[in-house]
């Protein structure tokens, strides 16, 4: 491609309301242009990217495989009642009227249609298992969308969806799934973990989340520092040793849970943990008896359930249930009311804390997460009516996983990851380019224009894509222009070297020069 | 492939709802599912071909310096508002608000979007011409969606909008993209046409519509029989030639145009053809000093304003002006009242009409519409304000052209072209498999199963796309299915041929069958 002929769209500035340096380096070095908050377009530099990385997925995913099938963006309300999500999901789910005044949803994910398509699709077990995905358009209405494509409204997003008669078979395509996953970010080249994950609204029981480390992750990930474990913070277990002294407790009453499994206005549960630590939400909102979603107690309502101000709380005289953390409950134990009391695990980990896999000390790092695998059971199945006839004929609800991909985010993602204060640094295999070809002052010297053009001839012919800066610029427009796309290498033909039928070739990433023979480039650089 | 491995969700019996044989054949070979009316799940054999003719509309593009980008479908309100077609784009302008109520639309087609974008990013000369294109799913809220993707609300589409200085330069990228959509509709193998088109509410001046010739095709061509001209009917010219003698008369009495370029209800006109024509709306609508659209006067107002019932107008004593068909005009010329009328062109042509290039007659075909190319000139440029500092430093307004191609009509409309009663036919460049590989009995023959794996790891190793069909199924299942789906090239094995190292050969177009050796298959099917 030659810039004279491409929109190159790179600006100096860096733009006043981008937050994130993956959202300012995509403006600057001309991969998005906003049209409204949270849509962007992608120009031509963004898009090579953004489909480098869906043909990757892509060809992981059929390698795995798992069947490629494309479902509209636009969904009937109707199988969203089914499941009972049209009143669930939140205002995240754009609900449309089309010209008739029929209700429809701009699809933030595809559960029930791949169900209802399944439902009518396969009826026996000799079908089974089925793993279909899409690459897909798909819209969610964030309240606030920021950080560029990292929270955008309108994204790309490979999601698929197993179908199983058993346990094991949706094991076996989890696994799968988990293993195409590292592969797909290990051809990426990018700095990924997978790690345990809460299956939150989506439902279900085992998930994991993979994320890209990044210091401007949004999650919090804790890491054994001596084995594989790793887990999402929500998620991360906490054991039950006394891993510190306790020198102030913090208490938090919490809302009960009826019988009916709703909250219940007038009971109360106490949470009791060291003043040192933090509440998860998450693990509290398991606890049997304690309403989900945590529903926490005004200073006001604490005095008048425990008839004394929250600073007087005394464990000896409280007489709702209390539930006190793994660390309070050991350093208590010698005390009389320990009985009173069930040790739970409900705080976040922290650094320093013994893995809860037993070996080694956990470390937090911050992820971006970029992919998430859920088994789901039987949540959307059961209530779709999804089912086949078995082998002993009785017809049987399917059982689910769910995994996705968020294909654009990735793109912002491996740039929070790869970037210096000059721009972007691709890894080889998504970059936009494999090689910016830069003649200083082609313009004025035929000799550089003759070389120049025979190198960019024979390295594409050699099927390398290369960016040509054949603009009339200074070289110093060009060489920034170039580091700040992020182009993996670079060849410069000057006027100096090209006496000695030599180029310069440079590595974006380690920044080292060397004087190529002009006739080596194209071997030099096909060895990469 | 392995069938026993995919979602081939053939079915025998023929949907009672579809009405026209591409979309029958598109469930029946189970490409497409729908999901609600006008919406479609492509399935993994649809997907496959929509991908292959996507791919090569972006080889072709590229070929010709387009340059890809992605916009989003849902567009804010405000781009649509500039350009007035907020308000005049009817209800196929599915118009939604976000959660924040603000407006917005799913996009069926990018004029606004791409012009503020350019507006944007392009400040000089030197950066004409572009043309930029998108492969992206698009929504049109049609009133009666039918036909299955035919006509669908949601859909794949290829558009491209080019951008200049000069009419020239607009002349050689409209010229381009011609040439280009010659080489896409050949290298797919399709019979097709370009054809002179009316530019309608799209606005410009030169258009161009690309058909497939089909006798299910919603539009009539107008065909030389000696030379290379096409038309749509809407706009083929009528010669002012007497072609005939005139029988009998037809009058239509229309409302004027007020001089402020609106309808006038107390002016009228009259048109005279020929009662064995039929009235051009365009082009009456195109006669100066008639209102457009077309107003057509009741019996009762025609009484009225003629002071006699339409079976009695003497043209004689007509006071309101009078537009004559040519032929009509030519037949009058002898009488009196002939200088009170003009000749005009304002009829359908007809079969056996002489063609308006002066060489040959017509003929009329039915087409399918799958490519529209227009000068758009400065409609959208002028509206949004899209301009340039010229080499001259003065600020000029672009002119534009735009370029679509319905990606996924694309698909039903070869499959009008290329059927028969068993099923699809498909050209090989967009076939979903090269190859079906049909072993006999595989599953009772240890030697037909060798066999068959063989020479499915031999094709797929030598990148032949290759089905094959593995399941328990009895052979005339098999052939079915195959047929129904429309692979190119079959191979059979079976036991009596195989104790000769031979296979059949089958081809899906000719019916031809040929015996071959098991080793030559491979070379065989390479050479096609």
């Amino acid at each position: 491609m030659r810039t004279s002929q491409y929109l190159l769209a790179t600006q100096k500035e860096t733009p006043a309301d981008a937050e994130v340096i993956s959202h300012q380096l995509m403006l600057r070095a001309g991969l998005i242009r906003k049209l409204a908050a949270g849509l962007y377009t992608w120009l031509p530099t963004g898009l090579r990217v953004l489909n480098k990385v869906a043909n990757i997925v892509r060809e992981e995913m059929n390698k795995a495989g798992a069947i490629e099938v494309l479902m509209p963006v636009v969904q009937p309300a109707d199988l969203w009642q089914e499941t009972g999500r049209w009143e669930e999901y939140g205002p995240e789910l754009l609900r449309i009227k089309d010209r008739h005044q029929r209700d429809f949803v701009l699809g933030p994910t595809h559960e029930e249609v791949i169900t209802a398509l399944v439902r009518n699709e396969i009826s026996s077990y000799k079908q089974l298992p089925l793993n279909l995905y899409q690459i897909q358009t798909k819209f969610r209405d964030e309240v606030r969308p920021r950080f560029g494509i990292m929270r955008g409204r309108e994204f790309t997003m490979k999601d698929a969806y197993s179908f199983h008669l058993t346990q094991d078979s949706l094991q076996a395509t989890y696994d799968a799934m988990y293993n195409a996953y590292c592969k797909i970010f290990e051809r990426m080249q990018l700095d990924y973990r997978p790690v345990m994950a809460d299956t939150g609204s989506i439902g279900g029981s085992v998930s994991h989340e993979f994320h890209m480390l990044a210091e401007s992750g949004e999650d919090a990930i804790a890491f054994s520092n001596s084995s594989d474990y790793a887990a999402n913070v929500e998620l991360a277990e906490t054991l039950p040793v006394a891993t510190a002294s306790v020198d102030a407790l913090q208490y938090v009453l919490v809302q009960a849970e009826s019988e009916e499994g709703e909250a219940d206005p007038d009971k109360w549960v106490l949470l009791v943990l060291s003043a040192a630590h933090s509440l998860n939400d998450i693990k509290a909102e398991k606890l049997a008896g304690v309403a989900a979603p945590l529903i926490t107690a005004s200073e006001e309502i604490v005095t008048k359930v425990l008839g004394v101000a929250p600073k007087d709380i005394d464990l000896a005289s409280v007489e709702v249930p209390v539930y006190a953390d793994y660390v309070v409950a050991a350093a208590l134990s010698a005390e009389s009311f320990a009985d009173k009391l069930t040790a739970v695990d409900i705080r976040n980990i922290e650094a320093g804390d013994p893995s809860p896999c037993g070996t080694g000390t956990i470390e937090i790092k911050r992820g971006i997460e970029v992919g998430h695998i859920f088994q789901l059971g039987d949540k959307y199945s059961q209530a779709m009516n999804c089912g086949v006839l078995s082998e002993s004929g009785k017809h049987e609800t399917l059982t689910m996983g769910c995994y996705g991909i968020g294909v654009s985010r990735v793109v912002a993602a491996a740039i929070e990851q790869n970037h210096d204060e000059h721009g972007i640094i691709w890894p080889d295999p998504i970059a936009p380019f494999t090689v910016a070809l830069i003649p200083m002052n082609m313009h004025k010297s035929q000799r550089i224009k003759d070389a120049a053009e025979a190198l960019y001839a024979e390295l594409t012919e050699a099927g390398v894509e290369v960016l040509f800066d054949d603009r009339k610029e200074r070289p110093g427009v060009m060489f920034k222009d170039m580091e700040l796309i992020g182009i993996p290498h670079s060849i410069v033909i000057g006027e100096r070297n090209l006496d000695e039928q030599l180029v310069e070739y440079k590595n974006r990433r380690t920044g080292e020069k060397s004087l190529l023979q002009l006739s080596e480039v194209a071997a030099f650089i096909g060895a990469l």
